[in-house]
């Protein structure tokens, strides 16, 4: 199998974090290389960097490149600078429950290996990171292998928002059965929604693919219907924020409109993501609280406004999409199909 | 019955034509005062003033301003006045069937006045605009009536794009009964899709209900299924720009989808316009052929770019709903309800 080809979009480079700014996306591509703990917290606060899995990632990376110029000869002050950096990183963002994760394993491992050397501290935490970016460019690709078995050449394929490499250190969770695809040849045509209001679909997802060379369209959210009935779209592709027991998904707002409409032109609709994300202590999607954001992102979105000032919004973030509507859920250990309760205790080896 | 407040965004003061100028909204309410030819074909070539209804009205009061100013004094240098500015204004949009419907009624009134005076025939034909204006108001208080007849009060009510009175000079058709309630004291709650691409439903749809003090508050096109869910929508009135003999329905993007969620949720699902837009020479909705707009409006729309530039967009204006997600059809003449092919044959005393 050929590699696929993803922009190199987060990653280490030398003695520097190397990331793709988000925020200047699709109007300018430039990279950030950093190795002072201030940018780097700056660089997540900020949401330079986002995706939970990127987060991680970057966090894991940020703290050993600040780390690593420690001149500390003895362990214990090692420890101390260490300890420093990696509390003052994980207040960047708050609720990143990936961040807190990958400062986490850093911090286990500096444990494990701190009757060594700084030196050989330092090698332990470079492996650490390197591992976390592993694992997660190895779940994509796992997720892609599994995603691509239930697809076939010139297919038209629908996402919404970004779940692809850029939220990631590789090829994401809903876009990775595309970058597979695309290394078998298989000619995708690919139809993003932009995603209002933040437009992580028309900024993000067509960037990244149309850099890889996949066939992309953008579409507005509300085309959807019609770009389905035309006979474009052969499966849809989602990617998932949390999963509950009974097979509920939350996602991107959005979502569960795509899903209902699938459903109704007949059309599978697919949620992809790592099995971290699936909550068998979340029982139903009913749990699940739908964040509100800031009604400005939607009137005055772009700079300009583009609804009258006075008048209110509404603006939740995710909607939860009932498990009557998904056909499966795809993560790095396999394709969950319907009962999910069944098969999401099976596959937890768990009985509620 | 009080009278319905609306803007007056579309009349005659004096020997003007005045129109808001829908281009600048919401960030600007200004109103332009015309009264020579190039202006108000500008108006309408720019979209100025739209809205199939406003269109008719603006040229019939645009081609009365015009020719009031004539210093001629015979009938025959008159009339040669009055056909080269209706030939001009009728280059104005050369697909606006109201544009060409309003100048001929002006010419046929012309016609029948032409052994009269000059002033006479001035007389006549500020008459015969007045008559058009009427008529159009006349329509929306109709169809109001009867979309209200199916509401009650406190109802959370959903609509797409703008059908209201500023596409119109009189309370518009899917915002009439809105309009309607709101005199009875209805008190409903109005969630306005904004409506992408250009954004009618937060740029105009907002604009208009917030400033009759109704409550509305504005939502991305992807909301809808959300909202729905939490129960805030009761029914959804949209308009329609051509229904077809057997009930299909076309109107803006977007309102296909809007009503598989309705059926989906079991919300009523309304279409109101008036009779002229039923086209029983159209058997079904698949002979109604879908406009392909400039991909420049989903990429570009809003003086900055919300999608790579090399990336394709693909744009369709109208989409099609087919008649078994519509629950009623609501025209001055009353509530067309299903089976539609029957009803509407029974409308027009016809048989096909």
């Amino acid at each position: 199998m050929k590699r696929t080809v993803v922009p190199a979009q987060l990653n280490l480079a030398e003695d520097k974090l190397v990331l793709i700014d988000q925020t200047l996306l699709p109007n300018e591509e430039k990279f950030l290389e950093l190795d002072k703990a201030e940018d780097i917290f700056e660089a997540i606060k900020k949401l330079r960097v986002r995706g939970a899995p990127a987060i991680g990632v970057a966090a894991a990376f940020g703290l050993y490149v600040c780390v690593l110029k420690s001149k500390a000869t003895t362990v214990s002050a090692f420890k101390k600078e260490f300890e420093e950096t990696r509390d003052y990183l994980a207040t960047s963002r708050p609720t990143a429950v990936n961040l807190f994760w990958a400062l986490d394993r850093m911090t286990k491992r500096f444990n494990k290996e701190d009757s060594k050397s700084v030196e050989e501290i330092k090698m332990a935490l470079l492996d650490e990171s390197k591992r976390i970016l592993e694992e997660d460019q190895e779940m994509g690709i796992a997720i892609g292998r599994h995603g691509l078995s239930l697809l076939k050449p010139n297919m038209g394929l629908l996402t919404h928002c970004n779940a692809g490499g850029i939220a990631t250190s590789g090829i994401g969770t809903a876009l990775a059965p595309m970058y597979a695809g695309h290394d078998e040849g298989y000619n995708f045509k690919v139809y993003a929604d932009e995603t209002r209001p933040l437009l992580q679909g028309s900024r993000l997802t067509a960037y990244e693919l149309h850099k890889a060379g996949i066939d992309v369209t953008v579409i507005c959210d509300n085309m959807v219907s019609q770009v389905m009935k035309e006979g474009r779209i052969d499966a849809v592709l989602v990617g998932c924020d949390r999963i509950a027991a009974n097979g509920d998904a939350a996602n991107k707002i959005g979502t569960s409109g795509v899903a209902i409409l699938a459903k109704e032109y007949g059309i599978p609709m697919y949620f992809l993501g790592p099995t971290s994300t699936i909550d068998m202590n979340t029982s139903t999607g009913e749990d699940i609280e739908i964040e509100l954001r800031d009604e400005e992102e939607i009137g005055n979105g772009f700079g300009v406004r583009t609804a009258p000032k006075e008048v209110k919004a509404y603006n939740p973030a995710f909607d939860v999409t009932e498990a009557k509507y998904i056909t499966a859920i795809i993560t790095e250990k396999g394709i969950i199909r319907p009962p999910y309760k069944e098969n999401l205790e099976k596959l937890f080896g768990k009985r509620f």
